[in-house]
C-alpha cells in the first residue's frame, strides 16, 4: 500500500503528548487511511510523527493506484467520526471556514497515556482477537479494534453480500459515516443477518408518550464498594479492585477498571442506537491516590446506575457475564469474554433482535421528533456547559474566596479579643471571651464553606459529567436514524424514477421503521432518566445547602448565647 | 515678621485640592509659624502655594531675628499636634526615617473644601469672636480659632501670672505640647484660676474598679430624626436640618451640622482630659444625597449616644444649651452661644471644677495604669484597623463577589430550565418549573448577600469609626496626665537638689492628683462604654447574621418543596 498524503485544511495546535501541530495547507504523510476515533496518525512536513484530528485534513489522492477508487469521488475524505463533520447531509457542509470540533479527548487519551497507564500495560489476555487495547502502533494493521466497531469491514461472520443486488441504492463506501460504521446502512439495505434466539429479542412497545423499551421485568441495582489496591507478580504490578454486588444475586464479584473498559467497548460495538454511559476517564498518574480512587469509584457508581437503569443494557449477556462471573474462575471468565467478543448480534445485526409494535411509525412524525430531540440535546449540552462552569467556579470560590473572607473576619475578631484581653477589667472578661468565640465561629464557617462543595456541588458536577457523556453519544445515534431515513427517501425517489422495484423499498421501509422505533425508545429512556436524575440531584443539592445554612445558623446562635451571658 | 523658611524632611505627595507636594530637602516659605491642625501653609520652591503636613518639614531659623528665640533650641520645631509627632518623650524620637502619620483629614478638609462647603460659607454669626470657622486666610493673624484652644495664649481672662515665682519649674514655652495647650501645665503650676460655682462642680468618686465620674443623676438620651433640606435667602442657600428630641424634655429642637461642629469645638476646648466623641466628617459634595444624609445622621446618632452616655459631657451647659434652646429664638441662641464662648472654666480652669475623693492616688500605681491603658489603646487601635479592613472587604465581597457567584449559579440554572423546557414531555414539566424556581432562588440569595452589609456590617463599621475617634483622642489625654506626672518628678528633684521649697511641691502634687483622678475616671468611662457598645453591636451583628442565614435557609426550603411536588 503506497504512502497516503493529506493536506491540512486548518491550523491545529497540539495540546497533548502524542499529538503534532499542523499548519493550514501543510502536507502530511498518513500511516493509515483509517482514523483512530477521529485522529489520524501521520508525519508532518518537519518529519515529526504523531496524531492530529482527521477532520482537519483532506486526503490527497491520485486517480490511479488508490486503494479505494470510490473514495476519490468526493475529493475530500475526512475520516472523522463526529456527526458534525460528516458531510452526509447538505446542512453540515455549509460552514467550512472554521475548523470542526476536535474529537473527544477521553478516547484520544487512550492512546496518549497508554505507555504509562498500568490499566493497559499489564496481563491482559491478548489471545482473544478483538478484545485488545486500542493502540496507535498496532492500529494500522487493520485488525486493531476501535471503540466503535467497523461492522462493514470484511470478515465479520456471515453478513455477506445479500441485498446488494438492488444496484442503485449503493452503499456509501467512500465515507465511514456513523451510519455505515454502526451497521445501520447494512441493516437498512437488508445485509445484516444472524440467528436471533427468543432470549435475544428486544421489545419496543407503544407507551403513553410513544415508543419505549420494554421494562426489565427483573430490575436490579449494583453496589460498587471497597476499592482495594491489589498487587501481582510479587508486587511489580498494582491495580485497584472494586467489589461489585448486584442486588439480584447478592454475590460480590471483583473487577478492575480494565474490565469496565473492555465491557464498555463491547457495549458500544453491540448497540448502535443505545447511549452507553461513558466510564470514567483514564488517568496516567496518581491512580493510587485516595482522591482519585474515590472520584473514579463515584464515576463507576454513576455508570453502574445508568447501566442497571437501562432496560436493554441491564439485561444483555456481556453485562450479566461481567456482573456474575466468579472473579476467581479464570476459565469461565475467559469463556464468557470470548463469547462476547464473538457475538454476532452486534451493530447491523443488533437491529435484527428488535421487535416492534405492528403499526409502523409515521416517518414525518419521527423526523419531527428526532429534529426536536436534536435541538434539545444541543441546548441541554450548552446549558450543562454553562452550569458546569458556574458550579465549578462556585465550588472553587467556596474553597478559596468564601473561606478566605470568613477566615479573615474571624482573624480580625481574634485580634480584637486579644486587644481587649489586655484590659484586665473584670466586667470586660465575658465580652472578651464571647468575641474570641465569635472569632472561632467565623473561622469555622470559613471551613464549613470549604467543606461544602464535596457535599453538594461535586454531585452536581458528577451528574453533569454523566449527561455530557450521553449527549456526546446522541449525534451518532441521531445520525444512524437519519441515515436510515435518507435511505428510505432515496429509495422512494429511485422507485418513482422507476429505477427500483417496489419490493426492496418495502423492506427498506420496514427496517428503517425498526431503527426509528429503537431510536425513539432510547430517546424516551433518556428523558425518563434525565428527569429522574435531575430531580434527585437537585433535591439532594438543595437538602445539602439547607443543612449547610442551618449548620451556620446553629453555630451563630450558639455564638450569640455567649454574649447573652457575657 | 520676616518670612519663615522650612526644609522638607520627607517627600509628600499632595492628594487633595489645596495641598502641595514637597520633595525631601526642598525649601519652602511658610506663611505662618503656626500650623493649622497639623498643616502648614506655605509656598514651595516652584512658587506654588498650599498646605502640607507640618511634621514633614523642619523650620529653618537664624539665631537672630527669630520671633521666638526659645524655639531655636530644638532645631526642629514641628508644629504638628498629633501625639505621635510630639517629641516630648524620648521614645517618640526614635524612628525618624519614615515620615510621621499625616494629620487627620477630617479637620484638614475644613480648609480644603471650605469655599464650596455650605456648612461654612453662610450666615454664621461672626460677631462673637472665637466662634468663627477655622480659615486658612485668617489664621495667621493669631486670633483665629483652632479646635484645640491655646489656653496659654495671652488675653484669656484673669488666669494671669500667679504662681510663676517658683522660677526653676519653668514652662515649656518652646513647644506647643498638648500638656501646654490643654492648660494642663498651667493648672499644675497653679496658674489656673476661675470662679467655680457649686453647679460647675464635677465629682470623681472611688468606684469598685477605681476612680469614676459621678453618674449623671438624670440620665437621658436624645433622638435625631427627620433630616430635612431647608433653604434660605430665597433658595440660594440650602442645608440639612435635624430634629433632636431629648428624652428628658421631649421638646424637639432643630440643629444643623454647623451647630454640631461649633458645639464640638467648644467641648474639645473645655475638657482637656475627656474624650469628646468625634462628629461625622465634613464633606464637600453630595451633601444633599440620600446616602450621605443617612450616613451622616447615623454618625450623629452615635455621637449623640456617646454624649448623653457621658456623665460630664451630658450635663455641661453648652450641650444643654444646644439640646434645649428653642431653634426659632435667635436671640436666646446667640446669648447661650456667646456665654459658652466666654466660658472661663475651660482648659486649665476646667481642672478647678474637679472635686476628688480625699485620699490621694498612689503616683506609681497611676503611672502603671496609664501605661497599661496606653498599651491597650495602641493594641485596640491596631485591631480596629484590622477588623475595619476585614469587615470593609467582607462587605465589599457581599456586594460584588458573593452576589456575583450566587447570581451566576442562578443564571446557569435558568439556562438549564430553558433547555429542559424545549422538551415538552408532560413528565418533565414539574422538574422544569422547579429548576426555574431554583434559578430565581439563587438570584434572590445573591441579592440577599448584597443587601446584608447594610444590616450587619455597616453598624460594625460605624462602631469602629466612633472608637477610632476616641482612640485618637487618648494620646493627648494621656499626654496631659504624663506632663503632670513629669512636672511632679521634676519638682521633686528640684526640691531634693534644694532648688525649691516644699510648699509649691505640695500644690503641684495635689493638682497632679486631680488630673490623675480625672484621667482615670475618663479611662474607666471609656472601658464601660466600650464593653457596652461592643457587646450590643456584636449581638446585633450576630442577630442580623442569624436572620440572614435563616432567610436563605427558608428560601431554600421553599425551593426544595417545588421538587417534592415536581
Amino acid at each position: 500500500m503506497m504512502a497516503l498524503r493529506a493536506k491540512a485544511l486548518y491550523d491545529f495546535d497540539s495540546e497533548n503528548p502524542g499529538e503534532i501541530s499542523v499548519k493550514k495547507n501543510e502536507e502530511l504523510t498518513l500511516h493509515s487511511e483509517r482514523d483512530i476515533e477521529g485522529w489520524f496518525e501521520g508525519t508532518n512536513a518537519r518529519g515529526v510523527r504523531g496524531l492530529f484530528p482527521a477532520s482537519y485534513v483532506e486526503i490527497l489522492r491520485t486517480s490511479a493506484g488508490s486503494d479505494n477508487p470510490e473514495a476519490a469521488h468526493g475529493g475530500v475524505a475526512a475520516g472523522s467520526y463526529g456527526a458534525s463533520s460528516t458531510s452526509q447531509t447538505p446542512v453540515d457542509q455549509s460552514a467550512k471556514t472554521t475548523p470542526p470540533k476536535l474529537p473527544a479527548h477521553p478516547t484520544s487519551s487512550h492512546h496518549k497515556y497508554q505507555s504509562s497507564d498500568d490499566d493497559w500495560d499489564d496481563d491482559w489476555d491478548e489471545s482473544s482477537g478483538g478484545g485488545g487495547a486500542p493502540s496507535v502502533g498496532r492500529h494500522s494493521d487493520g485488525n486493531g479494534p476501535s471503540i466503535y466497531s467497523l461492522s462493514t469491514s470484511a470478515g465479520r461472520g456471515p453478513n455477506a453480500q445479500q441485498g446488494r443486488g438492488s444496484g442503485t441504492v449503493s452503499r456509501n463506501l467512500n465515507r465511514f459515516t456513523t451510519f455505515v460504521k454502526s451497521g445501520g446502512e447494512a441493516f437498512v439495505l437488508g445485509e445484516a443477518s444472524g440467528f436471533v434466539k427468543d432470549g435475544d429479542k428486544i421489545c419496543v412497545i407503544m407507551g403513553q408518550y410513544g415508543p419505549e423499551w420494554q421494562e426489565n421485568p427483573y430490575p436490579f441495582t449494583c453496589a460498587i464498594d471497597d476499592p482495594t489496591k491489589q498487587t501481582k507478580f510479587k508486587g511489580i504490578k498494582s491495580y485497584i479492585s472494586y467489589k461489585l454486588t448486584p442486588t439480584n444475586t447478592q454475590s460480590p464479584v471483583y473487577r478492575r477498571y480494565k474490565h469496565f473498559d473492555w465491557l464498555y467497548a463491547r457495549l458500544v460495538e453491540k448497540f448502535p442506537v443505545i447511549s452507553v454511559p461513558h466510564i470514567p476517564e483514564k488517568q496516567a498518574t496518581g491512580r493510587f491516590e485516595e482522591d482519585f480512587i474515590s472520584k473514579r469509584r463515584k464515576g463507576l457508581v454513576w455508570w453502574m446506575n445508568h447501566m442497571t437503569s437501562h432496560p436493554i443494557l441491564s439485561k444483555c449477556d456481556v453485562f450479566q457475564h461481567f456482573l456474575t462471573c466468579d472473579s476467581s474462575d479464570e476459565k469461565a471468565w475467559k469463556q464468557g469474554k470470548r463469547k462476547a467478543e464473538k457475538d454476532e448480534l452486534v451493530g447491523a445485526s443488533f437491529f435484527l433482535t428488535i421487535s416492534t409494535p405492528p403499526a409502523p411509525l409515521d416517518l414525518q412524525e419521527v423526523e419531527g421528533k428526532i429534529e426536536g430531540f436534536k435541538a434539545f440535546t444541543k441546548k441541554m449540552d450548552e446549558s450543562l456547559l454553562h452550569v458546569n462552569g458556574a458550579i465549578n467556579e462556585f465550588a472553587r470560590k467556596h474553597v478559596t474566596g468564601f473561606k478566605k473572607e470568613y477566615l479573615r473576619v474571624g482573624q480580625s475578631f481574634k485580634s480584637l479579643a486579644q486587644a481587649f484581653e489586655i484590659d484586665q477589667q473584670p466586667f470586660s472578661a465575658g465580652l472578651n471571651h464571647a468575641i474570641a468565640y465569635t472569632a472561632e465561629t467565623y473561622e469555622a464557617i470559613g471551613d464549613y464553606f470549604a467543606e461544602q462543595p464535596k457535599h453538594d456541588l461535586d454531585p452536581i458536577i458528577d451528574l453533569i459529567t454523566v449527561y455530557q457523556g450521553h449527549l456526546s453519544n446522541y449525534p451518532d445515534i441521531i445520525h444512524v436514524q437519519k441515515g436510515a431515513l435518507t435511505k428510505v427517501k432515496e429509495s422512494q425517489k429511485h422507485m418513482e424514477d422507476s429505477k427500483m422495484d417496489r419490493s426492496p423499498l418495502e423492506g427498506i421501509n420496514e427496517r428503517c421503521n425498526i431503527i426509528s422505533f429503537a431510536t425513539l425508545a432510547e430517546i424516551h429512556h433518556f428523558h425518563q432518566i434525565r428527569v429522574r436524575d435531575f430531580k434527585d440531584q437537585m433535591r439532594h443539592y438543595l437538602q445539602q445547602q439547607i443543612s449547610f445554612f442551618q449548620k451556620v445558623t446553629g453555630r451563630l446562635e450558639e455564638t450569640l448565647q455567649k454574649f447573652d451571658t457575657a
